[in-house]
């Protein structure tokens, strides 16, 4: 209480001696003081376990003096960067990749696909001919197996009730479809199996609309000749999102050369802790990478229409990594409203550590019917 | 309290007889006991009602001691499969549709677009041409009707400032733009007409960050011969994530049919509520459709260069039915701090009833002033 | 209490003169009554404080009583309209764009790509040839400088070990690749420099699960003329959410000329705050833009394969703006827990207040000593 608030209160009391209103009153409860020391160790271990509770707990570990923000929004801009090196690519056999080959879709969003292998089927056009010998339910002995007008079960086509003979071991049911199906077998050697120098640079920011604070996972400063040498460290560079390819394979545990063939998922997940109490310095992401699939792959296909108007189409089969880049983050800051929740909560349960130890001293003491008649003074008004 | 703690407070006691610490005097709180019913009664329902919140909505209901966690990140992987049957597929003017031709885009994200009408415009150059006589601004009855270096409003290109007669009854603005215009009419017969045996198989996990739980909407025992003959079921089979995409429309209150002749969106929305403090295998996701949009086309081109460099470009305008797929979640936990703060209102209300049943006693009883002298002991000081 | 529950306690007090169950004894806190005007008017000016904090801070300003839900799913549905007015258009060198032309990807989803400039490399093969001489590390002095087998770092291709003359001041290494490679230069007039026409519709639907509650950002009952003709004003036509790009531009600060010549990133934010306390008619979505990047491009080939299966590609380098569009939204409703938690919070502060006078009076006041007397009575059973 200031200088000033005492001035006050004087000139209050000078002018009230005895006709004030009763509203300064104080009060104050009334108390029993027992020397009973059992209860009175219980009380106090029970003050020292809330006050261990709030601060220690409440306030420390889980920072409950805080406001958080769970919902950042943020966006996402990838690049994947490199060129495939195939050891003979002196053999025009070979193919080279670059980035408008593999990767698909090309715009860099947050799901992006790196096209590690493929199963070409160029040319083809509505007609029939026989089904693929891999397709189980497209085999067949004779004509009476082929019943027309019947799709084949996870086949390329509609039944036509012929049954074609491919060679001395296989005959399939010839099908209407897109001719001829595809039947090219995936090369054990994938074609994009070097991927060292394959870069993939993870731009993205976080906005928590809460405290409106924002933040990217890029130093402003950098030039961008920076991002074309640097790559992501967490202790170095955590600025630097530039990651190889190889070394996010690695830490999912797999290698590239196994996961090229048939593909795979994996999962980029970006986190922002950020305790604006603190240094924003220390808010850093952390990225995670986990293996969602073993196998990946889909089907694509580019439509022509020749002089004629007749529709063909070149199909692709492509197998390659999918990325699923996710970002979450949280953002805390004091506020006085979960302040307020935490010591009131404190507050309270000192209430009930009294109760708790009323009731030992009430009803399990020794003295307990003394300590109760000391404690309740019965009162009557006259009838 | 135990027999040990019970030895250092036998020592204690035997230590300080008179001149021990107050720290370890218990004082309670000196309480006047009534004998007013009324009163009693009220103070007895009011705790009756703190007792029935508390316990009842605040932890049965609302489940009150757990910790929250609504913003699981997750990924999902999706595959649509299925060759569109035509009846009279022996025309061959009919076409045979399969995944590569009506899925958009393939690379299985969480939004798909499945074709099921189009019209096709090949061959488009940049030249000069007759706009078409869809558009209304294009409509023309002389060369003054069409300002050169206009663009046609909703249209396909610039007035050259030419009027052309198309046939009798029909006039519209030379323009400059891809030519042909598209002029091709919607088949009210879809192209994609027979979906019976498509598939959406929607493979998806969730991850809680707060808890660290993981959870996908496939069992890892499920072998993939299990997810080609599956089909979803609530009860029977919940990890078989395979809708048949009829079953899918006839939720949302249409027929296939129907929406494929100018397309539609439909929310598909995946819903997690786990009760982590339950057994996991509660934990299953429920799905909900919706259907969003009743009409839904885009235009794409395919772009050529022939020999002379001229470029031109095949034009599709495509309809179907667009997949949004959505995941939300909510994981609970039993947490202290969200326990602690409902123990917490529930004593500090206990302490509001007191204060409400003394406004009571004190100023509405007939005895009230009785009850005032009992509780309030004045004091004052010897000046 | 009413005339039913008084009859209900008459009748309760009657039955049981002395012997009733002391369960229904009211028990209130004995108080001393002090005239300390000083600890009194502290005393007060906490209520004030806790009442001022409770209802103005925690009700009014930051809705305590409120219900969150901060995770509403949504779903986005975007359409870009338009045709490029080249202002020369009779000269046919110059090309007229269309939304299949400058829009990619093409569905209408949440991420788009505006296409405003564009470098062609059509027939590209596997072949060798001349690297180009932007690429730093691809230019040479003699053969000795391209070692063989090695990639050319931010380059095109594999070195073959030659040193080729272009002209008279350049010699590249000589690589295998995609044949010949990018050498274009970008138009300093972009190619897609009139976009006043053009118009961006979001139409997109926001639903909060928690109260299930729905809402779209256009009318229901709007027709489809009216998205036609409208354009969104935040006071006039909330409900018109269509975006002129040069308007969208212009907000962040640039001119579309200026973006369109290498591209950039703008982030399209949706924000949703409705308190579903009041009349949903004020919960209407708030647009806010930001420029993100300021370049944007990424490649992209289409692929053919000609009589004698030789697969050949036109590759196209994209510049671009990307709009991102993001939802997020709060919805508020009064719910039990969060207003029992405030008023509890005020309740246990009440009680902390009296134990910070308290602390005043006993310790220093100068007549500390004999206010502890009054407050606290000694007892002590007897031996």
């Amino acid at each position: 209480i200031g200088t000033q608030s005492t001035v006050i209160l004087a000139v209050m009391d000078a002018a009230c001696i005895k006709s004030c209103p009763p509203l300064l009153d104080y009060k104050t409860e009334k108390y029993v003081l027992t020397r009973n020391r059992r209860v009175g160790a219980f009380h106090r271990l029970l003050h020292l376990g809330i006050f261990c509770y709030t601060i220690g707990w409440v306030l420390v570990v889980k920072k409950g003096y805080q406001e958080i923000d769970s919902n950042p929004r943020f966006s996402v801009i990838t690049k994947l960067k490199g060129v495939s090196v195939t050891k003979d690519f002196r053999e025009l056999e070979e193919k080279l990749w670059d980035v408008a080959d593999f990767v698909k879709p090309s715009q860099g969003e947050n799901v992006l696909f790196l096209v590690t292998n493929f199963i070409a089927t160029p040319g083809q056009v509505q007609s029939v001919c026989p089904e693929s010998p891999l397709v189980l339910d497209g085999r067949c002995g004779e004509d009476l197996d082929c019943s027309a007008a019947e799709a084949v079960v996870n086949g390329n086509g509609i039944k036509t009730g012929k049954c074609i003979r491919l060679n001395a071991t296989h005959s399939t049911c010839e099908i209407y479809g897109w001719c001829p199906v595809e039947n090219g077998s995936l090369m054990s050697k994938p074609l994009l199996n070097e991927a060292e120098n394959f870069t993939l640079f993870i731009k993205h920011a976080v906005h928590f609309g809460k405290f409106n604070f924002f933040r990217a996972n890029t130093l402003e400063t950098s030039s961008e000749t920076y991002f074309k040498s640097c790559r992501y460290d967490p202790i170095h560079t955590p600025y630097c999102p530039v990651f190889r390819i190889q070394d996010i394979i690695r830490k999912v545990g797999h290698s590239f050369e196994e996961l090229s063939i048939l593909g795979g998922v994996v999962a980029v997940h970006i986190e922002w802790k950020c305790d604006l109490d603190h240094s924003v310095a220390l808010c850093k992401p952390r990225y995670h990478f986990r293996l969602q699939e073993k196998k990946n792959n889909f089907r694509t296909a580019t439509y022509y229409w020749n002089k004629e108007r007749q529709e063909y189409r070149d199909l692709l089969k492509l197998y390659g990594i999918r990325f699923d880049i996710s970002v979450t983050g949280e953002a805390r800051r004091f506020g006085v409203i979960p302040t307020a929740v935490s010591f009131g909560t404190a507050c309270a349960f000192l209430g009930a550590a009294t109760f708790l130890c009323d009731l030992i001293l009430l009803y399990l003491d020794e003295k307990a019917n003394f300590y109760w008649d000391c404690k309740y003074e019965e009162v009557a008004p006259q009838q």
